[in-house]
């Protein structure tokens, strides 16, 4: 097995235990990790535990390309091992520290934190732990199911480590286009002109004399496991896709714009539903994460190509995938996150782009991070970079939530991520606005109208009344009340007046 | 006159009065004008005043590259002309209309209406009216002092009427740089790889059959007035570049990166800073609105080269720009507003951008453009664009106004235009917080230490230490006391708790 994952001899002298690597991480060590859903390394943060359980005082700070598994942020976060994450997570413990400030945690747009790593401005890069599926001849490292910030961690790292994971098949060399951009002030364009454009090399470079240690891992990424898209998202995804035929039939909107979507129930049902229109054919989807029904979809020959920053896939799909790899090379390529998410390039290919909201309020603003105004999900991800590029802009979510004590759509967002500027289309199962043409009084309306639900429309529009007749302006708000839903739900567990009991 | 300024024959056969060339706009008309602060017409808009006092019932919709003056967006909003305006105006009389939504009007982002207009977003251009300097031998069109969207509503109206601008010289001829970039999804990166980079035409080309009428104009854009910066805005201004100097010396910062300075005294405050400090020679700029501090720079041979969308220039700016065109004109690009405010192109170049706040809260969101939440000040204009693509985005904004009744720092904003995803460094007089690796409460400690008016740190601070003690979360919020700064400046008058008084 050596010979063929490592095809560089040197660095096959450089095998050894994982808690033998992970001596090179001590106390205050700044870890650069791979990993962006998938394609994270394991050994070396159980190490890590097994070193803090038997009484090692440690902080470290973690930084990777964006959620990992619980076999990174879950048991570091567990151990208390973490002083530092960045960027996007998703683990449910991770997140009550970082809500306790244990974890110290800061939220960046996804594109943007390779250039700033090369910078310098997060700090040295003392270790650098890849995953990988091999080494090339030359000691050139291809990554396993994720590039994210991979390659700007290996080129500035002064250790690495490399996991090299026997659950992913060497074979999937091929898949990744690695290409750094240039910085300011000499930089030139990305040259992207396609979603499937290939611009850079399949591997990523690095100086073989930094890795420190290499170490096998039998451990596979935890599977992602996906419903059946319930009512609610098979509306959104209907309306949305009968808004882009109509828009393309009424010229306005050119044919063959590429799609970006967001992770999560609507996105898969906006995927699920290409499958069964036949107005969608030859798709480009220039997304950060696929998942699953792209593989559905290439093999009903309706990809041309599917480029994103990792590949997020069920067991079951995972399986398919790596036994059909050669097909599916042909259509998928995995690049960079600061390139899958990059604002020149989404601009320039006038991405569709699909995100989800945690509410949105009367005028359009949009809250993707923070719930009741405090308290941080997971964190903004991309949905800045394509919501803010794409040439249109959708911006998804359910009228309600938790059976209805919760209305998504609000008087005002109690955090802002997206500005009422960025945002093009809204939808929720009830209704679609389109907000580009509109003044913000002509926004509430209509949302109120066609995308709350019932049962909130009226407390909705007595909120919006009485502040454009108490106040007026451009965007009528009762600031005394901007936040009694939230308030009332804070307090009583329903943000309906009355509570919902009636 | 005419043989000089209309270069091409036929055009000088529709040489006609003011009030024959608008009586092609009627009731109903979509009027697209050229004008970004400077170079839009005067005539027209009289002659529709003239008709509306006469009697005639009308309205009509005004889309501009940005604000215009009195004479467009002044006399309009007075006259009860307007039905739509976009994008963004600084008219006092038309924003008290547009905020009783008397005027609709939908803020933008300054670089995505080009685009939005070509897609058939905003409607049919029934009528450009464009006032020009010259038009060539082959009919193209010679802007005057501004680009703005000129050149995509030229190219997409049906009629159109030009205004040959005394006031204005031929001469101009050669300063602008006219690129109307592809649209997707087949669209080209945009050729721009250093400030001063001319990728255009001299001319906006036009089909001289479309022009339905041409008028002579002797009247000038009003001039632009500039106060000498005061003190909060020079010091303001030596913490930005202090700061910047600090990171280049650190090697955290390339030399050489362009600048974007939005307009108001603390922009002019930091180009007056270039001239003082020996540090800065060679400077680029790209940025939106050049004024006359550029003049004075370029004459201290201290600029390489000064791209924007419009000069704005005081009287004896103006003069004294006009008597040395030719050498100015070496230095000076003047380019469609789409292409001064590219996010690609910022990004590319790493413009380091400056822009102004309204207020900033204490986690660092941004407002820029609505009073007490509700009142339109002017639009977003290109902030958001330049600070979302920067390579380090300033926002800056005294730390009080109104003599201390209102705090620029405050508890939570009341309207957000920039997340804090989006926004690297805050200064006000008092001092300056790079949030850029802070977590949200960092921040918060930061600002309301350093940035916060001494007046007002025990009240922010004793709002902040109460939230993460009653909420906690990455962002602790009291959300029923995020907007008591705005209440209790809208019942006292003044944001101190005690009015001040003391």
């Amino acid at each position: 097995m050596p010979e063929h994952r490592i095809r560089y001899a040197p660095l096959r002298d450089k095998i050894t235990s994982a808690a033998e690597a992970a001596s090179h991480i001590k106390d205050g060590t700044s870890l650069f990790i791979s990993g962006f859903t998938a394609g994270y390394p394991k050994l070396i943060p159980a190490e890590l535990v097994k070193r803090a359980e038997a009484g090692e005082k440690m902080k470290i700070n973690i930084y990777a390309g964006a959620s990992t598994g619980d076999a990174v942020d879950g048991v570091l976060a567990r151990a208390g091992l973490v002083k530092w994450r960045r960027p996007y997570m998703s683990d449910r413990g991770m997140r009550a520290a970082i809500n306790r400030e244990e974890i110290l945690f800061k939220d960046d747009h996804l594109s943007s934190l390779s250039a700033a790593v090369r910078a310098g401005e997060w700090g040295p890069v003392d270790v650098a732990v890849v995953e990988v599926a091999a080494v090339t001849e030359k000691g050139q490292l291809i990554p396993t199911l994720s590039v994210g910030n991979t390659p700007s961690y290996v080129k500035m790292a002064e250790k690495v480590i490399l996991e090299v994971a026997a659950a992913d098949p060497p074979e999937l060399e091929g898949i990744h286009d690695i290409y750094i951009p240039e910085d300011p002030p000499w930089r030139m364009p990305i040259p992207i002109y396609r979603a499937g454009d290939r611009v850079g090399k399949p591997f990523i470079e690095i100086d073989p004399d930094k890795v420190v240690a290499v170490v096998y891992s039998q451990e596979p990424d935890a599977s992602a496991y996906f419903s059946d898209p319930d009512e609610v998202s098979l509306l959104i995804a209907e309306q949305l896709l009968d808004f882009v035929q109509h828009e393309t039939k009424k010229g306005r909107l050119p044919e063959g714009l590429p799609w970006q979507s967001g992770v999560g129930d609507v996105a898969n049902a906006v995927l699920a539903g290409f499958q069964e229109d036949h107005f969608f054919q030859d798709l480009s989807i220039y997304s950060e994460v696929l998942q699953d029904t792209v593989l559905d979809l290439i093999d009903m020959d309706k990809v041309r190509a599917a480029s994103g920053s990792a590949l997020t896939l069920s067991l079951h799909a995972r399986e398919r995938f790596f036994k059909e790899l050669e097909r599916y090379k042909d259509k998928i390529v995995l690049r960079p996150v600061e390139i899958s998410n990059s604002p020149e390039v989404i601009a320039r290919l006038g991405v569709l782009a699909v995100n989800t909201a945690l509410e949105i309020d009367i005028y359009g603003q949009v809250n993707s991070t923070h719930v009741m105004g405090s308290q941080l999900m997971n964190g903004i991800g991309g949905s800045g970079d394509f919501e803010r590029n794409g040439s249109i802009s959708f911006m998804v979510t359910p009228s309600i939530a938790k059976g209805g004590a919760i209305s998504c759509i609000v008087p005002m967002v109690s955090h802002v991520d997206h500005s009422e500027h960025s945002v093009g289309v809204i939808i929720t199962e009830q209704g679609l606005v389109d907000t580009r043409s509109l003044t913000p009084r002509q926004v509430a309306e209509a949302l109120i109208n066609k995308c709350a639900h019932p049962i909130y429309r009226d407390q909705l529009m007595d909120y919006y009344q009485r502040a454009v007749r108490e106040v007026g302006g451009h965007e009528p708000h009762l600031l005394g009340e901007a936040f009694s839903f939230h308030q009332r739900f804070m307090q009583t567990g329903d943000m309906r007046v009355g509570g919902g009991g009636e």
